[in-house]
């Protein structure tokens, strides 16, 4: 890396009022290229902690479908950029951080010097269109910092953000034909067809205002916009690709198709263009908001008023470093990396969704003014309830809240009356299964943040839970299970229902509600019903109490389940371990059964079918790479022997995590992933959300220091780990020896020393 | 008429504390279907004065091409309705009033019972689909109110309006399969293609909300709506016709068939559900706001929050008595009806285009709060600037004022820093030629409308006439006229922005700015450059400084001019009509040339060309179904022939309007055909906006009271008043003769009396 942060930190703390002086340089450890290979879905970009812009560079994008059918290949582009590509086609300013499905990639801006091309070209033939070779050796990526040389054009390009601004800088050859390229056709997932209408104004020789608006993952998503060049372009002109529109026979008043200062259509690239002197740079500010171009302008100016591009990049990584110190660990260097980098992607998602005045855009449509709190959006509740929102809470106690609060918000303008479960940018797509904003809710109710409503929080669960019409719900309520003949999936929604009721018991215990506490606690007991005792495995029933005769305990593709097989999703009954190893025949059997899923050799049909991860990401038959799993390894600490659980953390924080673009063994899901890493590399990890215990593991850092919003500190000491060490022979919380792998959220936040022995 | 609006009203008044006691019953003369009948483009349906809801039944719609051609069928749908059609598709709540070209046509409702259909079928076999037949013997259509009978359905369809609401009251058979159909694919001018988005919530069992976003006559055009139910709907569902989506895989977790609240999509088609007794009826209310659902809810809050139809339609009907009874005539039976029918046209654009508080969206697509006027749209300028806006700053004083903040509005958020050519809900459409909001502005100016700042429309005005990229401005700054080989209508436009320029020149006159005064007043001299002295008729000339060779003065199709060919078109010099006489030969040489104008038979290839007329519309080559000509029968009074003004303006008044559905002879043109016949029929017409004067005529009426907003009142008298005395003897302010044609605004807005002595 060409470029030293530390040093350039040191440097910046030093005229910085912002960084407290024991804040160590960590952004050098920070590898944000880690999961841009195959199946990570992270980008390279600049972004700020949790910031509504995360301006990157695209490699490429693809149609959703192809000749009619989905098209595979659009699966690796989800964050718009794929490592082992070689081109690039120019820098867009959203985009899912570790998402499988996407959305997003929006206002592509490329700068070109020679011939004006209105077209990206080929990857193969980047000299027929406006795209640029480029090489990973000028490429520099940072939190809050990407650079690259962009080969076709002799052109530098650098980047940052503010929360509500990317400010781009191209350094230019002498030129008499440089031009900025905004393309309002790109667009991650769905080359083009899903814009619904983009709408432009060319304020002044400057600026250039508008907003975009799509159809895809969000289906009525609009974002606004402001794009100030730091000098003024000679010329400009637009292409409209649309469908022909109904009537527009006296625009022809103008020359529309140069200096015609308002365009609007379906598919519209612009062009500007400039002479440029040698090293000249053109900088530009592109302001987002989802509201209106009059709130992305005050967001500008709110957040970078001038033209410093220095000075913004070092605000934006001194606040990452500032997160970042939230937790301060000692370990080896390539942990060091892997914790830093997981700090990084977990502390992306969800993003801020408001302006700099307080506005956003609500799902009803409507706008909302000020509302006391931050309002975020991006929401992949089923993958981030599990360890996501937990490590939040724990180290982002009021982000955490906010988030809560958003997510209320979104109940209040629901016309379902439920809570979110996959939303992004005012809108809902129902992404995955369950109702787990209601775990997220629950764990930061029973844990205490001080910051929630907790009466207001049931409510909201409540609602969403009695919901009939969702998702074989009814059923559910009717029958104590979903039946496969009436819902597909069922064994999975069985299965997480019964978890998510369990949240809301929790919840309505600790606020005293006793008739809801009573209700939910039985809807918990429910995944015994899809349990068959003569196989051992949970199995879809019928809407006649059968089970599925047709069953394959290994195919994730077998109905009854999504994203695991019936081995995996047999494992998840996370709010009763105890009587789920019970129910599978206790002790002497569940452990070999566990041991099983580890060792077992699966067949590539298999595999095949299983979404979302590399080769990499499955240990035996267990998938790190998807989420259901995520708890299994700490399901020892249940029976008698904890010391596998030690084991398997360790083998997974080794084999599933590298700070390398091909790091990640499948998606990061918004931070999930990153988020076990963290909690597991510290020593613990929240098996069940909704309740105060973590579950003990093994450490793979040295020394940890978390420091809480409370004020308190936790010291976190792994005495003798090693790779070679990693059993845990004794664990004392200041000093009171811990027996049954498990430490509460009190303990924790209560702050001292934590100390793991280890053999 | 079944119904006798005259005894209503009496005891409406008894009622009411709006009504002064002198307000005389003026409905009845109002006649609705005018011009509904081929060319007039008039719609039958509800409305208030200016309202923002125009709620009227649709007959068909067409598809702007067929084939890839353009349809000519469309034409004839501009108002959604034609009076010679069968069969009514359903009932939609905004529509423009005589235009030609149109848009329109939102959120159709259509109440049906039997099978549920969810197509409209076609004319010829209604029972294919949702639509029904009706005849007009069951139709019903006064000011604000509208009956019909669905025969198909056997429903009776009642309907009328406030500002911003629609109220739909159908009474049922009994059925048990009764329904509401809402069709947001329905538009006027392209059925379907031109919907961008339409976004639906079903808020409750009674209640739904969403919007509409258009990309027609108005390219970036959004309505907002609610509509609630007074009746809960047992069930409800949609038929989604869009181009499949991007990504909507998750929402197969609901039956979103059928009971989904959040439809979404392009093409959308919904139906409510219910059970009826006999006679039962079902009350509708469709709220409208430019700005958001919330607004549209609040509107209907403010304007009719509970259920009486008879109070809402009364109450508009109080209004609509109140404006008619601004002019108060006695004439015969038919110039009644055509007078009030006229004065019903001239009321309805522009329309309100703001919510009740005070909020709309701004032509940057901006919101804007209150502003301290009211905002309206609907700018039909071309047409408007001629009589209807004259006519409104004389008896609306404070609405035209109103108008021209909404216009200054529109240039302050225009891109192009333009006053509005031809705008619509947010949206320029730049049709027709010229910068004709300038007159409206300026006619205002120096007749001292009290709520106008003068400093502020000039500037506008003159950013405005200084826009050189505008349809060939720059080239008539530079030459003094608009070259044919370099812009089209080259002869239209060179006179038409001279006229414009000196309106610009009076205002500046009046503000004493000297310096604009004189650039426009020589801009003003323009009209001299196309004017070709050796055929005695105007005529394109091209860049090198000839005359167009290939030329024929009766082809209107023929380059150089629009809607009216070299024969109408020479005589446009609204500004100086004296030195135009001179130019063209003087008196003797004038007033042949003028004779022939009426007298000419038009060969049938000519007329075939002159759009947006019937063949009564002409009278030889005059063609009073298109504008140009409005001012050209006034023309004599710059000759020694003064009663020929007179007879022409007769004959004009007597051939050209018609209380039928057949009794427009071309576009009403928002008002502006009303408007000549209104000013005629009283005596007096602007021929020249932007000077004080008018010139007289000869009055249709026998008596006529005008009551001005300064508290004044005009009494005319025209003695001795028939079809067979049309010709003035003599004319008396207030006992002063008047001797050359001319009377000035100050005299009529002064009060007292006008005498005609007719002979």
């Amino acid at each position: 890396m060409p470029y030293n942060i530390g040093k350039l930190l040191v440097l910046v703390c030093l005229f910085s009022t912002h960084v407290s002086a024991q804040d160590k340089a960590l952004l050098q450890y920070v590898k944000p290229l880690t999961g841009t290979d195959r199946m990570g879905h992270t980008y390279p970009g600049a972004t700020v902690p949790f910031g509504m812009v995360q301006l990157s560079p695209e490699t490429d994008t693809q149609s959703y479908e192809l000749n009619g059918k989905y098209n595979k290949d659009i699966y690796k582009y989800c964050a718009g950029y794929q490592y082992g590509d070689q081109t690039i086609v120019g820098f867009t300013h959203t985009h899912f951080s570790g998402t499988g499905h996407s959305d997003l990639g929006d206002i592509l801006i490329m700068p070109t010097t020679g011939k004006l091309q209105m077209h990206p070209g080929t990857a193969d033939a980047p000299e027929t269109g406006f795209r640029s070779r480029f090489s990973h050796s000028t490429e520099v990526a940072e939190p809050n910092y990407y650079k690259v040389q962009l080969e076709d054009h002799n052109i530098k390009a650098e980047m940052t953000t503010t929360t509500r601004v990317g400010f781009h800088q191209y350094t230019f050859p002498k030129s008499d034909s440089a031009h900025i390229i905004l393309d309002m056709m790109y667009g991650i997932y769905n080359y083009a067809d899903k814009n619904v209408w983009t709408f432009l104004r060319v304020e002044n020789d400057s600026l250039v205002t508008g907003y975009r608006q799509t159809n895809g993952w969000g289906r009525t998503r609009t974002v606004y916009f402001a794009i100030a060049f730091s000098k003024p372009f000679k010329h400009y002109g637009y292409q409209d690709n649309s469908p022909k529109e109904v009537y527009r026979g006296f625009w022809r008043k103008f020359k529309t198709d140069e200096d015609f200062p308002e365009i609007a259509g379906k598919q519209i690239r612009m062009h500007f263009d400039f002479s440029t002197q040698q090293d000249e740079q053109i900088k530009i500010k592109v302001a987002l908001s989802p509201v209106s171009t009059a709130n992305a302008m005050a967001n500008m100016k709110a957040e970078v008023p001038g033209w410093d591009f220095t000075t913004t990049k070092r605000a934006g990584q001194l606040r990452w470093n500032k997160e970042l110190n939230k937790i301060d660990i000692n370990a080896d260097e390539e942990t060091m990396q892997n914790f830093y980098t997981a700090m990084y992607h977990a502390f992306i998602n969800p993003t801020v969704y408001m302006d700099a005045d307080g506005s956003f855009r609500g799902l009803d449509q409507q706008d909302y003014g000020t509302s006391g709190f931050t309002n975020y959006t991006t929401f992949s509740l089923w993958d981030t309830y599990r360890a996501l929102h937990p490590f939040l809470n724990l180290v982002q106690t009021k982000r955490n809240a906010d988030m809560i609060q958003s997510m209320e918000a979104h109940y209040d303008q629901s016309v379902h009356k439920m809570l979110p479960v996959w939303s992004n940018s005012a809108n809902e797509n129902w992404c995955m299964i369950g109702y787990h904003a209601v775990s997220v809710l629950a764990d930061a109710v029973v844990k205490d943040n001080p910051y929630i409503d907790g009466k207001r929080a049931l409510e909201a669960c409540v609602t969403t839970a009695r919901h009939r019409s969702y998702d074989g719900l009814g059923y559910y309520m009717d029958m104590g299970y979903v039946p496969e003949d009436k819902n597909g999936s069922s064994v999975s929604k069985t299965l997480e229902y019964a978890y998510d009721d369990w949240c809301i018991a929790q919840m309505a215990k600790k606020l005293g509600r006793k008739d809801i506490y009573q209700e939910f606690f039985n809807r918990a007991q429910n995944y015994h019903h899809v349990y068959d005792s003569s196989i051992g495995f949970m199995r879809p029933r019928m809407s006649d109490g059968t089970f599925k005769k047709q069953f394959d305990i290994l195919n994730t593709d077998e109905a009854g389940f999504i994203e695991g097989n019936a081995w995996n999703y047999s494992l998840y009954v996370p709010h009763a371990p105890e009587e789920m190893i019970r129910m599978m025949g206790g002790n002497k059997r569940f452990v070999p059964h566990l041991d099983s899923l580890f060792n077992i050799e699966l067949p590539d049909k298999y595999f095949e079918a299983t979404e979302d991860i590399t080769r990499d990401g499955i240990i035996g038959n267990y998938v790190h790479g998807n989420e259901p799993s995520h708890h299994v390894a700490y399901l020892y600490n249940w029976t008698d022997h904890p010391e596998k659980t030690q084991e398997r953390v360790r083998m997974i924080l080794k084999r599933m995590y590298h700070p390398t673009p091909a790091g990640l063994s499948g998606n990061d899901d918004c931070g999930q992933m990153s988020a076990w890493y963290i909690f597991s590399a510290l020593g613990f990890y929240p098996v069940c959300p909704g309740s105060v215990n973590y579950s003990l593991g093994s450490p793979a850092i040295k020394e940890a220091t978390l420091h809480f919003e409370n004020g308190k500190t936790l010291h976190i000491v792994a005495r003798n780990q090693s790779d070679k060490h990693v059993h845990v022979k004794k664990v004392t919380i200041n000093g009171r020896e811990i027996t049954n792998h498990t430490i509460t959220h009190e303990d924790i936040t209560g702050g001292g020393e934590l100390v793991f022995w280890m053999k």
